[in-house]
């Protein structure tokens, strides 16, 4: 496996297997003198840590983060900056059922296919907890981008098939959906109950938004903004779909209502969500993606074992309902990764 | 500009401005004794080129592709592949009446900001014609893969609001819009016309697929399949939304719906499109680009000028009133730069 | 600092401090379902293990290096290896004394002019400390070419001016020295404590051969094999010279003398020290590599504090007085990184 | 062939064959507004042009460059350079008698068994031919490093074993070894003689000096400055040993001896030859090529052909005896492209 590496400048390297003695990341080319702390790091990690709630996953890991590297007296030095996550409570005894079935909508069939190895605890590197890796490394990454002033969020936007039809930012940290409509948010808690009850499971849509960004970020032509954007959250193995600004949508308007009018004080519209042929135009980003529900679902599916037989599996285990809310701060992890990263590559140029 | 290259064992790299003297590209990796002629290129090229009908630019070029290396006696011989393409017909007058004005839409203002230069003959390299060197590049690498048995192909799922009902593939090369549904192609021509009497654009979707692809490319975790296929068409600057398989629809999904079930046989749909975790599971990769409308449109727009003062702007010259279908041969070509890629590094680890 | 990751396809990526918690490693790109185990890699790791002897470091660390992923059940399973060497016996206190001068021959006064950072506690990441992390990787590059049927080995040429004489593979491990020429080693010993009496140090040459290796390997135009394997060796710290085969005696022989002619059974001679253009050509590669004598020494020496005043310094602490030998696996485990890149990169055209 | 892109931020990527159409580069990440024209890399290429006079080869190349993209109105615009230079006077009759035979010191026999195809036509890519399109891109990596007063130039150190005794700048250009010793040219002009006599050929050293380089270039650990200094120069094929600073030498210094020491005006030495730790100091960076004698004599050897038989060859044809002076503007470029990768790269963190 190659490929476990994100950035140009602003370098990511992740490693660890979910059921493995721990994962972690190296963070290369962050510059030096920035302030950083476990602290920055561990606030971030407990965002995406397995609440007891609905729709959560009752696995409880501490996750706790070590700078090993890279950070002197409270500041970065320069040098790579290596973090570590031991992996605590690991049983894979759960898994002990499932160990010779291929689980559908996993890895399991195609990482088999592709390295000849079967590791039937828990998805290996598949696994989503590997994100822990990447929000633990997107931290940083946050920190980068907050000293230019960028900022980036994120939301549910739609919860197995509810929609937001409001839209405040302060609603978003005070429910646990992450939800900037409060009334979207109960329902969305009544359809993961439902959902639990059928065995099954749930998607929907996170919306990422970036503040503060100055023009002329990207990279002409294909280290595009979106195109790596898109990259970033696709590599999600929850992601199958991804929009910027007006999306999908835009296929269907016309050209005098797809182009952003432009006025001395800026853009009069944003349908192009803040990028234009790859390039930040200083409008806010807006970058959405679509989550399938999680693959692990009590209900019966076929399948196939090991050896070419039939099978009927029932995944059960700890395992969330729907990916969302706690994707959420992944989405956001990739999308400040590739911010630094291009942050830092225009400064090649200026 | 640094991010002219795309891949890692098959690299290629373009380069060339709409109105400079040529545009081109270097193949790197291109394995050794593959037959490769002008010919091959050229057919591909054809494909982009500017009709004569309804809903293309009437700009004549003959974008005759020349194998300056790395070809020797009809076969490739392992050294990279410079391919050039003049540029035959450039009427710069065209744009002397944009001379100081930004287009809405274009990368006029985003370059500008980028580079702090100002070149206002056609967009430069944010210009489609950018896209024959890419073109140019992917039928290299469709000789790569068609060795391996890998074939793709895309058409016009979608165009100006009408969308396709039917499908048949021998129906594609029959109508000009490379439709699978000859009376949605009807319509879409219908829609091209209104368009153009109206000075507007139009926008639509288009869909790729992979067949005899073989399970196990992709590399976890971020050089996924679906993560580099999205940054290959998200490298176009028209397409601002991506699906991998069911797309947005999966988040509207149950898991027991999403999850493709398996057989002995093989998978018992193909929502994942082609797609699992990262890595191909021998089922056609079934992927859609969303295309923007092309922003050049004669209807006047709202815009601001190099001096920031506001402008009213009507854009003439020889444009397509749709992207669609010449982008068509482009996604394929990206398409296949990704697989050929990919299927170059699984070499690595068997 | 990026900067820190080594190789194409055989990635491997190095982070720590001297005196921070840990040094560490990930390799990527790694094939699947190859034998290791913690046992192969601390062997290497102990070969580099300060000594007790003459000539090296009474710092005892024990270098205990922990595999955290990418194994399972003692097989690779093609996901990033990530190794972990905790940094036990650390003194910063000896350091206290050059608490704000920089020591001549040291990177402090470059690190601090490069980062803005002023860390003094014995180096950081310039620090030979750094090169465990890279014996560590070197041992699982080293099994990849093992299964190819790829050795490398390296052994003393010279040491404080005395250089071998006769050549004994199977002397090599019988002296502290790995020395092929028992006599010479003798004298080197004599060299290192008439060094130490004066407070100085020593500098010597390392000689490194790869046997087994298959003609083929290696990419040019810049990818060359020994341009790969300079950058290899001259990426140590302690490294002045790189020489190829006949190496900088090649440019004062005659184009008669330099050519190594060739028979039906192989080449006649090996002046080229087995690379030709860039790429293997199947003879034994022989490869030396010139360090300087460790700057850390107690003569005084002139120099300047962070204030810019003139200081005298000498450095106490526990210093090798020749980097020769402990050096010698490092200079191997390079070597092995290269082979491993190269000879999985050439499966791509395979 | 992958391996035909250098550098990470200044990226050059070349092509072309020696008897192919044409060779050239595309330069990828120059900076816009920088002043660039033709005459610039012309005046370059002209330096590389082989003379009529002894030691050169008297083909009769013109080598006329062509910037056929990323320069607008005489500076650079940011997009990629693509530059073109046609293969005019080609002879491949001259290696008619070559046809099946691999000529020793060369990659004939390396290239086939890399990619199992044979092409007689005077090496191919690695025919000398390829370092045009080097220095092509080195011009415009020259022009980059002189907005921030960095100079490169590099003349002719030893010659078929003669070597300079007294260096005089001024007298560099005034021979036509480029040699800074006169008395040392009138040498090296007969040892030339007396080889071209002897149907031989011979070697020697270059020494490339790098001035008004600031302190803090170079990315450790493996991107040192001078491993990827090490790296540019042994991808020539003509380069069997590097040195920087005092080199081989230094190896047989004490520490004492090798430290430079540091006063507060700067350095009071320059054994390390200008790089600490992999960083630039400030002063002076001087490193070393050792040329080998380039390997196409008249003299007869020994070598196989295609079926493997024993044939004795001489290499007639149009070639050099020396690859110095040709080589000098080649290994300037290498290293300008260096320079202004790594000039671009420290942006990033400053």
């Amino acid at each position: 496996m190659s490929g476990n590496t994100f950035g140009v400048i602003f370098r990511v390297t992740t490693w660890g297997e979910s059921h493995g003695p721990a994962v972690g990341a190296v963070v290369d080319g962050c510059p030096p003198g920035l302030e950083l702390s476990s602290d920055d790091i561990q606030g971030q990690l407990n965002r995406r840590r397995p609440g007891t709630g609905q729709g959560s996953s009752p696995r409880q890991e501490e996750d706790r983060v070590e700078i090993l590297s890279g950070v002197y007296q409270g500041r970065t030095i320069g040098t790579p900056i290596g973090l570590l996550i031991r992996n605590r409570e690991v049983k894979s005894s759960d898994y002990e059922s499932l160990e010779d079935i291929f689980r559908p909508g996993h890895g399991d069939w195609t990482y088999f296919k592709k390295y000849g190895i079967w590791d039937h605890r828990g998805g290996g590197r598949a696994s989503g907890r590997e994100t822990a890796a990447r929000v633990a490394a997107g931290a940083v990454a946050r920190k980068v981008i907050a000293r230019a002033g960028i900022e980036v969020f994120a939301y549910t936007l739609e919860l197995g098939g509810t929609a937001v039809e409001d839209f405040s930012r302060a609603e978003i940290p005070k429910n646990r959906f992450l939800c900037p409509d409060s009334r979207a948010a109960e329902k969305m808690g009544e359809r993961i109950k439902a959902a639990m009850v059928e065995g099954d499971s749930l998607g929907g849509v996170v919306e990422v938004r970036v503040t503060g960004c100055p023009p002329g970020l990207g990279e002409p032509v294909f280290d595009k903004m979106d195109a790596d954007l898109a990259k970033a959250l696709m590599s999600l193995g929850t992601v199958k779909g991804i929009e910027i600004g007006a999306g999908l949508e835009a296929a269907r308007m016309k050209g005098s209502m797809s182009n952003d009018p432009i006025a001395p004080g800026g853009f009069m519209a944003n349908r192009a969500g803040g990028i234009l042929a790859g390039i930040t135009n200083g409008e806010e980003i807006v970058i959405r993606a679509a989550c399938k529900p999680i693959p692990s679902i009590e209900k019966e599916q076929d399948t196939i074992d090991l050896h070419g037989k039939p099978r009927r599996v029932s995944v059960g285990g700890r395992h969330d309902v729907c990916v969302i809310p706690r994707i959420i701060p992944v989405c956001e992890a990739m999308v400040c990764m590739v911010m630094a990263d291009h942050l830092l590559r225009q400064k090649s140029i200026s």
